[in-house]
């Protein structure tokens, strides 16, 4: 019987707006109860970061990417209309307005909602993220696993 | 016998190279009969945007990002190499000498194979556009919309 | 008995980053047995793009077009902290001491698993490229050819 649909989403960009709509995509199709999942790599595993600074060891290129990449969802640009920053803000005032959900909203609703937030280990190693620095309940896999997932599933998305 | 096999592209980009894409393979889908829906959200709103001023309401905000996005699918810059607009000017020249339809002919095809233009009403709330400002023969739907379509569709994109 | 799972993937962006993406992901369904391609158009055709000159006879734009794009993969710039081509650099690197295989090594592997690498002609076409400048092993197609492929595919993406 197990005819569960599935939905999944490679999350590769950083950009605020591009992981809202990963974000929504993933919360609506497990509204729909699909099996859902969210396989963050390379900018996208920036909305896993925890927001507070973490004192983990580091060695000079992964501090340097560590301090060049947004500390977590809040933190992401977009990827159009950024203007160092002041889009974001504009975007983040009209969504209260229109009582959007925020990332960090949606990404905590994903959890509850059990959608599998997935984090490519060979990614995570090349920007010299540490599993400390990313928040709980995160599982780490590879692209053998992505593909386990995606061959049947219903809808496949690289955002 | 409902065996029409179904292509759905989310188109997310406002760049008028990723906007060519994304119309030439739903017009090509068209073609080879599938049901095909193109889900305009983001940026991509800016595909069907008519391009004469539009007399509306707007608050302060909406002003603003009406005025900064481009008016109509003629006026989208390109991913890369756009060179504030001189980019998109050789494209186009260099199109018109390889008879390759510009991206205003395009969406006029795919009208007339009648691919759903489908617009996402949450991202036209944010971006504060109005449906006068909007090109007729557009439906306005959300997330559950899509997903309807897209979880027995064939070819799923997000561009 | 054919039942080969099919993955098909449009590389579109012209980026380091996600065209590494697009081959380890293609090169991961070869080795589950799946039968692979890769549809590159637009900025993705450059990764095909032999790295030393070649003679060919063009015309000033597409001259122009020729030098100011990459000339192969492994000129190719990152969708995010490019820096001016410091960031590829570091990336490198870094790639070299977790012993994560370069791009131009994915292409040469994809080929080995005779993952189809395909090049959209139209796109060829429209920036100026020759046959010539394309490294061999390459088939020239269109959007009805990756639709027939796509339309029974397990995994589409476009990248």
């Amino acid at each position: 019987m197990e005819s569960k649909k599935k939905t999944n989403i490679i999350l590769f960009s950083g950009d605020y707006d591009k992981a809202m709509a990963a974000y929504i995509i993933a919360n609506g199709a497990a509204a729909y109860d699909h099996e859902v999942t969210i396989f963050h790599t390379f900018w996208g595993l920036n909305a896993l970061r925890k927001d507070e600074p973490i004192k983990v060891k580091k060695n000079f290129m992964e501090m340097l990417f560590g301090k060049m990449m947004p500390r977590g969802a809040n933190k992401m640009g977009l990827s159009k209309m950024n203007f160092a920053g002041f889009g974001p803000k504009m975007i983040k005032e009209i969504m209260k307005k229109h009582n959007a959900m925020p990332l960090p909203e949606l990404i905590e609703m994903a959890k509850e909602q059990e959608i599998n937030l997935v984090a490519c280990q060979m990614t995570v190693d090349l920007l010299g993220l540490k599993h400390e620095e990313i928040m709980d309940g995160v599982e780490y896999a590879g692209v053998a696993a992505y593909l386990g997932g995606a061959e049947d599933g219903n809808v496949n998305l690289f955002i």
